[in-house]
């Protein structure tokens, strides 16, 4: 249940309330005091009436989230561009899987830069799954991410895969992306919770939707309401392919939730060959972004060398967008 | 591998060069006389040469849907209509999940001619998961099909569930369509082999997409070249939606074989509210056609009651259509 | 809605009173004439009440195979062997994954006779998932069969994979095996029906357990009570073994479900390796049977040679699960 | 590549060869230099061959863990019991979900003591997936584990869920839980390499075999010996139990790694009924533990209450265990 208080109510007794219906309190974006109750609390004791200014008793954990409560997308503002709200706006985000030097970041860079695209992408810490292997710049990357957005004026966007950096994350970068394998990590949550930056929060390969939804309403309530739903594939029996991208999951995110939805076709796929096809049929899906890799020569990448775009392909696949956006009434950004 | 033999071979040698290489044998629309081994089979036995026109060592038993075998898309002639080859067709095939009535089958009917579209569906024998449902028209519902095709000129999809009804779909159809229930079943997909018939095999929710190739393998080495490809959602973790559709793998399907692709976005989603974007998407995909279940009034259906668009809905989506067509340079037909 | 009849009703008023409760017609052992209408009927109409001696409203279309309906586990009499009732009896059932030769089987029957096994397995008709591998050997092979129950005094349990061939098995067998991949066949689990022979059901590894028992309730309704599960893995993304045995689902079936429980950890391993560990785990379930495979000379088997014991494996596997048996009151039979 | 390097090399020396190998450096507990490479590593540079004692290039990133490294299952010393090795022990675990009160971790304590039990389980921080549920009690619960170690000699193991807490709980548990939703948390595990406790590390319920055991690799590499992998159950599409206990993957396992494996069958069934019969299933899957859910009221606890036995069915469950062991020639402890 989400419950609006009155405004006029003093610390000791929004904190009794809280208490008493074992809320989460935060405070919205127009102002008013909001206490988040579980779900399960359909009836407001009758003793609280006189305090509070609405009630809104809802069906799951699924509540700030949730269009039954706010029906209008979410608007999130990144740098100068707005995604959600009744913008109509889709985001592109360009860049490699990981940061590797000064001299690759910067080609990718000024591909984005060259494109008009606004927003760039790179991981400087890298969930591997083997610690034989690459495990990211730290960092010494997202200080060369850093430099990038004051060369050529890019927002940034870098993922966190552990609690250990979440604070240099949030420093440094335009976005805060919450990897697949972190975000059921409550630590980076509430941090993000607390952060005055967007989030873009990655469904893990494991996981329901459900849970996905309730994950972002640990940042939601922990203050922070720009928050992007990203999927980026799921696991399932079928191999052939990296991932398996869920757009029917991604329809059921649009009619339930009030979120801005980035897709990654790049991880779902894998591959490099399925990524044009899979970027359009996402845009086309009518959603607020899409998150694709490429890499100046894919072919010595450190990481997820088959599935990154080198920039040709980028470009193409780039410029086949427009017209997709137009059938669906989008404007890239 | 595929054995390409000397065009003057008498049916004994033929007989015996099949049993020498355990292969299965058909003649193809050129009228070449093949051989097709297990892909185990890497190299001819040097006594076999004489009479070998050509050999095609293949990877695995996805074979003659293989691009490795035929790079272009196989061309698939329904009624005067014609999808795959270089024709940039994509066919948009709708109707509702189940014949219920004369009724009720002549307004998807005159939906569908008004529209301009030329193919028509719906299930006369229901592969219920329940014994205590409804099952399905039978035989009376293949004959209220035949009946709108003389008059109003549509061409007719509708679906075997099981092989003693599999004769009658092929004569009484335009299309046959093996159900993802049924498409393990080799008496199915003999008939079908032998059928002169354009055959849509639909991918069963558990199946791989190599055993889904390789099931149209048995049609194809059956003798009829007439065989597309439907992915129709696939069985996972997620719930929230009925099924998974896995775009990823169409990416794979296009990739690798030379099979026409069709996409049912209804049966995958499972939900009135995500079918138009999940269309619109798989469009954008650029395949060959779309499958979209519609009826007069979902709310009373005999099946599927909750995924089928009412007319109105199914107008607007297929309008929606055009734009993104265009935009992959695909004609709708 | 289970309706037992009272029992001098004409065949006309049950045919009536099935019409309107549209309902399946079956007579049960004792004598009971049975009608089973969908679970959505809650509430016998007051009209009926004269005819009718009981009604069981169910929850679900698992109706006669459910608990909620006869609590006791069925009875299943397999020559001179039962399981379920109160035997508490398990049986063991062993032989090769496919009948190759009079020779290889005579090897597999005195295998079974020597370990005092009473039940003999092999395929005739191969599910195979390509045309061009092994597709078994048929009639040839169930006449084969017919042999070593008459030689060796075993009963003989082999696969219908579609229904061409379904007339024979229950011919020639004493337990018919319904394949994974032909369990939503209709056609055969009508024949099944109305056979007299028991029925071993395997789960496809793409179906839940709901559709599972839905797919028994085709043969309990059709007439035959003597219906068992078999559980032999479903299809997740862990591709290290063939697929995941579902042990959680068989505490479901015997939570909930009065059908006898076989388990295959055959299939389910698809190693050798892992066989014996997983056949003890399953009898430590407490179920009323296990399925084995095993061949005289593995590496030269003709289809799934990785997952078959030899007779030395099988042998030890065997005697392991003696002790095992008497830990969970049960008795190898 | 395992690299066994001679005995008097120089830190310089052995950070140099490091660094050229692009290797991870260790000791192990008989002293020996180790570096691990990458997989990908198959042969010694020949320049390093003078410094080293023995190499061992690897298949796949499993390495230390794997068989074909060391064969023998490594040793666990858990307070004065020990597993793995040649022990033929079996530890069995027991305890409630949560820590909620002194009064309810007494009873947990007291009877673990009184069935022989040397080991209580009990979670202080809670993965939980939404933020409107009890999220444990923290460091408060972590200090009434400790006072139960006291008072009862227990030995105490607790889940650690984000890195925020981990040095408190290796600091106040005998064994270090790591959760599933933190089994890919790369400071997790670099903490647990660096303690000098044993680790239960558990498979994400969206985690390959693989990619669970490499990250044991990272805890193993870390400098610590004493992992346990613990399987407790995967996400498929089956949901009519919470979770699908994976035992082929348990024999895979066993079958190519070295480390002990505890199996936790509560998670994996999500209800009370089926935990008895698993339980003993896994036991007889000859496996080095059980951890078993139990509370003194589990109808009134404040996570997972449908899946905790109450005290009487745990200690049925418990004592039906004891010829399972036998069977299996394995001792509990």
């Amino acid at each position: 249940m989400i419950i609006h208080l009155k405004n006029n109510l003093s610390q000791e007794r929004i904190a009794a309330i809280a208490q008493q219906t074992e809320s989460i309190y935060t405070k919205d974006s127009n102002g008013t005091d909001l206490l988040i109750a579980s779900s399960k609390l359909k009836v407001l004791p009758a003793e609280l009436e006189a305090d509070v200014e609405a009630v809104f008793p809802m069906s799951t954990d699924i509540q700030l989230a949730s269009k039954d409560y706010k029906q209008e997308t979410r608007k999130v503002t990144i740098g100068n561009v707005q995604i959600g709200g009744d913008s109509r706006n889709s985001i592109v985000i360009g860049g490699p899987c990981s940061v590797e030097s000064l001299e690759q970041i910067t080609q990718s860079a000024e591909l984005m830069k060259g494109l008009g695209i606004t927003t760039l992408r790179a991981g400087c810490y890298k969930p591997r799954t083997s610690p034989y292997s690459f495990q990211g710049m730290g960092l010494e990357g997202l200080m060369l991410l850093a430099k990038m957005r004051e060369q050529y004026g890019l927002n940034i966007i870098t993922e966190v895969k552990d609690s250990s950096h979440v604070n240099d994350v949030i420093e440094h970068s335009d976005i805060v992306q919450v990897g697949a394998k972190a975000m059921y990590d409550h630590s980076i949550l509430k941090a993000c919770g607390k952060a005055r930056k967007p989030v873009l929060l990655k469904r893990g390969f494991g996981t329901t939707l459900q849970e996905f939804v309730q994950a972002a309403e640990f940042i939601l309530s922990g203050g922070n309401e720009q928050v992007m739903l990203c999927e980026r594939g799921i696991r399932t029996f079928e191999t052939k392919t990296r991932f398996t991208l869920d757009l029917c999951g991604v329809a059921f995110l649009k009619e339930y939730t009030n979120l801005p939805i980035i897709l990654d076709p790049s991880h779902a796929m894998g591959y490099r060959y399925g990524v044009a096809d899979l970027a359009r049929a996402c845009l086309a899906m009518d959603i607020d972004g899409l998150l694709i890799e490429t890499h100046p020569n894919p072919e010595v990448a450190k990481s997820d060398a088959s599935q990154q775009l080198n920039h040709e392909e980028f470009t193409a696949m780039f410029k086949s967008l427009e017209p997709i956006a137009r059938a669906v009434n989008r404007t890239l950004v």
